[in-house]
């Protein structure tokens, strides 16, 4: 079974170290290709990279359809962007990585917080957990300040600032589980889980788990109305 | 007071239908601009032709600020597509005519109906509808069938079409008011208004009013975090 | 266009400086009227005092219509008491300030803060955040203590005991915008948002901009049902 | 113990019939005091007619407590108008029947469907569902389109008609539960039980066991802040 | 009338002083009989306890059934365990002690806070108040620490910790009434309402006073689909 | 991998249908051992049969850690009965199948629909829905009223039925994706998806899948303080 995960940022860095860390979560018989797009913005930190990385994440799919296309998909980007676009222009499962998170989290506990890079991208994750039904077991959203290229080298400082955060959800806000909420950080999982004392979840491995759980199951994309191929491509 | 219109979608006569629509319910002393991309989906009905406008609309607000900027934005595609980018670029009022016509409509009746093109926009549609808290006022959503182009010449037909949609709204759902799912609509209401006999609220004249009413009391788009300039531009 | 306001509580000095900060944000073609009643309390602050001042209300706008009537009414009053009674009366918009500047609030952000006079005023608040969809967006919700009365001559003191609330929906609850929740604050609203650095909305001028808005639109009050004319008065 | 019962009408043929449910359904030790106001409307049926029915409220405890007042209140009008305004004004339990109703209802079962006389008064109804948070059990409202005054003297063919909006509900929408949505149903509920086949609940009888409840329990009115007495009566 | 209070831990002294709470609070025509299972969990403390607990309370109807039944049960745990199952045994009303508590503290005031044992039962807390719509009006929810059979013989130093812990929920979080969240507080209920200066409702009370009001109007438990008697029963 | 899927119900017939199911999804690492209790209902038709089930998962759980443990459970019955118990007794992933299906469900399009057997279990799912916050993605719930363990043989005529209720939920309520609703459904999946045309999701697949995901991770349950281990074990 081959998943293609796509970064939508140009950081090759970023996007060799998401792939390790869906390699190392994937069932055995599971190829993982990790791919990001030429141009376009290195990080992706607003609304405004958002939608080009939405169109960027669109041809990347059709690009890969055009070679043969994957058993699944995977967007590997915290805020989701262009899921509900990319959805529309495959049969197959794909899921984002900050919805696979806080799917994988409410199985582990009722309660989760997430812990993210910039303040600025909390809005985009609320949308996300109302629109998901996740608005009541998340009880806690916080940025750290950290941008997501300084994830790249994080040094003990950045982890011991993002563990931090994630100790006030726990012990403050009463979180069972933490969501890590960037791509970026899916190195820091077991460590931040043994210095917490709880669940830590690295949305590029359950988005990788689930994926491959649908495309076992034979369940892609439903293609009824909303998610059917656009008109423009039809 | 200069208001400039956005239409993200390519068709410069639905641009010259929407620029109507919005001076007829102009106030004496608001001068409406007009603008749609060069290039581009000529009607926006997918997530993936938004993923595309969302584009068009940043761009065109960076090129209206490089020549002096407006006193505010309007977005004139139904789905508000690309609003939460766009409202990273300004710091005066910018309003999408989707959520405009919401506003609108609830201050008209107690519950509303959408009436729309395709209904595979109804998806969108209603995440607008929730993340605006516009969900338990709304009691009915119901896409036509007429494509967004089939609109620029609308003949009996499609206005019979639309008319007994409205209807079914009003007399199954209980709704209070209509509220048209398309800018391409906008010169449908007042007939549409007469036929039903309950308010019919179109979204272009609905965001040119709410625009100037912020504009006039000062309030602008609040830059303090996440609509703040995005790091990229800053 | 002649637009009725009216201020449900017998102060005259409050209904003059309503008045004023209505005409500061009308358009230039918008005539503004101003009433208050002869009797009754004068500030509301209880749940007791809008049920009087619902009943007054009605009566304005009876007397008002047997004069020939506005082409729309705003309550001016941060309760909107006898907002849903008003609506049965009339076929023209009428909309209420605390809904004015709610909705005016969530187009210039994604959050707000209600800070208003006395904390037993709040549960009324709630009620409507919660009737009108607002109960997300509105992150934090005051009482200064400060009685209605009081803010008529408004010195430092109070403007500084205003200020450090909305300073604290702000920075502590990640407010976007902040909502005065009193008709008598109107005239705090610029030099509050100078201080605070985010949009400061009053209702008062907010309600202006809508019912002008609906009036050019031909939109009025739905007569389908709810808000048909009472049978006692049909 | 002595509860007093208000029928917000001036129908004294009404307030005798809902004193007798009262009674029928009061433990042995409890005295039930009905009375109505002199003045306004004979039936509640619109939002005007609310305004004027909470002042005549306010008014008849203010007077019941000047001669040395009740054990408990009870407010005889299924909108359960004036409740906020009638509990800033006692210490002792206050209950609409409205609310009384459901709060019994879902006891009974996990849903209920809501029959009332005309429909322009769900609007009203669905204000309290959402209020008291039944929104989600409430499965079905329907008007019946017979007015207040017409149910004093019910005959088979009104019965008839009440009886078909109940099976609807039970048999199309599941409810497992109705609620009678006027108190000039109350006499008509056991005849209804029995051809439907379901618990029918009349709100006189279970606000006056509600009531009679609290004031055992020596549960009165909370005062802490927003029902403490009004500044104007302190 | 008969109402058969199960309090399904094997604590005798907790069964009687449940029992005396129970009758303090009943009409004097209401005979109150107490009851526990031979086996099972000493206190309540867990989801796996409860499991026990459902199993328990479901046997004792039964044998209740055997020996002539009652007009009314009363669950009394405040997980409220085995709710769903009991109704599905009887014809008669029956109720739960955290649902009556709830009941009754919102007709005493806007908002109530929950005070309880261990914090590991507030998931079950949360999960009733969202079931029974009461997620708004709960404003706090604590735990104590304090252990269920600790309080057989609560010393001033529970109490105090107790009394803080809503001290906190009113003052801080402005909590209008407090609920007791555990059967063995009903002793404690009159002292802290003194202390706090607000409405403190213990659910055994208001339990046996709601499932009265049931059997007084003749509502017993729907029997329509979901409550009806077992199949493996029938 | 050891994955051990418990059956509540007594039908050895079912228990080796489920496995095979949940073997045919199960990645080729995976070990998948089933097993069922000696007594107990032979179906799990209402919520006294889950008071009873609950049990017989917990016994089976603690039965199995005796004997080494698994590296996950689940629990293969629709109402997810036992599930908050069960995750009080172990650190591994536990997933209910009803949980995995809805969650597996909303990755494969926007909406969902239920099909069940006996309507009066939709309570329960109702409850699950809600409490894992899908209770607006699932857009319809149906009973067929076809028995649990008349799917043991489902002739043609069963399946036409659930065949119908899906077409109805996808046709009349817009349904994107099917979810079977009782573990005895799990070989009709495929034939249904191609009957219907959307994707048609079967719960133990999906929890096999979920389980094995979360294990892979490293993501246990989370024992901070609701579903640590229960204080009577400890």
């Amino acid at each position: 079974m081959r998943i293609t995960l796509i970064n939508p940022n140009t950081s090759r860095a970023m996007t060799a170290k998401i792939a390790a860390a869906a390699r190392e979560a994937a069932a055995p018989d599971v190829e993982v290709v990790a791919v990001c797009p030429e141009d376009g913005p290195a990080a992706i930190e607003s609304h405004y990279d958002e939608a080009y990385a939405s169109v960027a994440i669109a041809e990347l799919i059709l690009a890969d359809q055009v070679s043969g296309g994957s058993d699944g998909y995977v967007i590997a980007c915290f805020g989701d962007p262009g899921v509900d676009a990319a959805r529309e222009l495959v049969d197959v499962p794909l899921v984002g990585i900050a919805e696979a998170a806080m799917h994988v989290a409410v199985l582990s506990g009722r309660t989760f917080g997430v812990v993210t890079t910039l303040s600025r991208t909390l809005g985009r994750a609320e949308d996300l957990l109302r629109r998901h039904g996740f608005e009541r077991a998340c009880v806690a959203a916080y940025g750290t300040g950290i941008p997501v290229l300084a994830l790249e080298h994080a040094t003990g400082e950045a982890l011991d600032e993002i563990s931090s955060w994630c100790e006030r959800a726990v012990r403050h806000d009463r979180a069972d589980v933490i969501v890590l909420g960037c791509a970026g950080m899916a190195d820091l999982c077991r460590r931040l889980s043994e210095r917490i004392g709880v669940p830590v979840v690295d949305g590029v491995a359950a988005a990788v788990g689930l994926v491959t759980t649908m495309a076992r199951m034979g369940v892609g994309t439903s293609k009824r109305d909303e998610y059917a191929r656009p008109p423009r491509l039809a």
